[in-house]
């Protein structure tokens, strides 16, 4: 697609590779970007080592507009983004004064030990992220936003950077609900496909009360083109004897 | 880790990179494999895109003892999954009569229509995996297990294989909730963590009522060390005024 603005994220936590933990970071920020006309391209999920973090980090940086990582910025041994994403850029890590000005206006003084000292270690360059919950900040480094893992804290954070993204054209969708299964619809949704390249047609399957039914979702940049194929989605069903439901216009 | 049984995921779909859909897989192969002492190492989530699909598997089947992948094995034009893993193996992808066969179980032969017949494309080699909720197959090749991305469907197949991978020594965990913030504990967290490099102490703050918290999380093969561990993060969240719940023992 021209002018695709893309985006990846590196979720890094061994709670969500445990199970212990079901992620909710992965949709708050695809549909957030999404919003914006950012591509959410690729997501990994990493352990908590220092190895897997540069890699993805490096990898992906390359590869996409901008990154976002999830997580290991608190204060205890297991929190390494920050050195990390320092080794990946090659820059040293640094006691930030902005940072521990931040810090003093959550903790007090006398409690700024340490362990809570190293949350305001920043890699050299980077500018901070506002952290409106806990005030201890996440950091922007190149195209590389690094955030709180705490779905409360990662959301401010996102949503306090937002703004400064540069996005392309958001993408519309519509959904039609065809309560036919896959199979017998999947010829002509093809055709309608490969006659419409500029949109992208998602075909998902559900059952409801032992009945097979199917979501189709049509994706693209331009609203009216969006609708059409949506109706010519909607057409083909029926065509076919299916029971429809189209979705009115949405975002 | 000595003798680590490694594993990877692969989840193959625009709807969870577009956030549409929150993704329920990751949780539940993770705590599957966890039982059986198979790590989870890292999960990718990557579009409908042969070139996207082939690199990530490709990649991680080179790391990882097992790779296993969700979603786009259905009849529509966007599931291109088998095809893409017959590329990533550099092997034919052919009709196979044994995967026509269960189809027939849930499909009319009137109603086998193409589309629905493209469920029946395994790649050259591979040995099918049973779907005893619709019957259209997964299957296996080499160390890369392909599954539905429909939760009640990949859990079933899921649930099928996992008797057939050769575990490790399962990981058992103990929790210590910790009515302190991170940081007060975190310079004896990591002194423990240092003295005990046979577990992993994972370190989860929370907030709760206003009130800040943290759940030590100790994980490791030998149970006796997990609790020994465990009753020495509690007697050190102690000693600094913390008020703690610990788990009894736990799996």
């Amino acid at each position: 697609m021209v002018d695709e603005v893309s985006a990846a994220l590196v979720i890094i936590g061994n709670e969500v590779l445990s199970g212990r933990t079901q992620d909710i970071n992965v949709q708050y920020i695809a549909k957030g970007l999404g919003e914006i006309g950012v591509r959410l391209k690729e997501v990994r999920v990493v352990e908590d080592d220092e190895a897997a973090i540069i890699k993805a980090v490096n990898e992906l940086r390359a590869a996409y507009t901008y990154i976002f990582t999830t997580g290991g910025i608190g204060p205890t041994h297991d929190d390494i983004t920050s050195e990390c994403i320092a080794k990946a850029f090659g820059v040293p890590l640094l006691r930030d004064p902005r940072a521990v000005e931040r810090l003093l206006r959550q903790i007090k003084p006398e409690n700024l030990n340490e362990a809570r000292l190293r949350m305001a270690n920043i890699p050299e360059g980077a500018d901070l992220i506002d952290n409106p919950v806990s005030h201890a900040p996440g950091f922007k480094i190149g195209n590389v936003h690094v955030m709180a893992g705490v779905p409360k804290i990662m959301q401010a954070m996102f949503d306090g950077i937002r703004g400064s993204l540069k996005g392309g054209r958001p993408l519309v969708s519509m959904n039609v609900t065809i309560h036919m299964g896959e199979g017998a619809i999947a010829d002509g949704l093809r055709q309608i496909q490969d006659d419409h390249a500029d949109v992208e047609i998602g075909s998902y399957p559900f059952s409801r009360d032992g009945q097979y039914g199917t979501i189709i979702v049509t994706r693209g940049a331009d609203p009216t083109t969006v609708s059409t194929v949506s109706r010519l989605v909607a057409t083909m069903a029926e065509s076919v004897g299916a029971r429809i439901e189209m979705d009115s216009e949405s975002a």
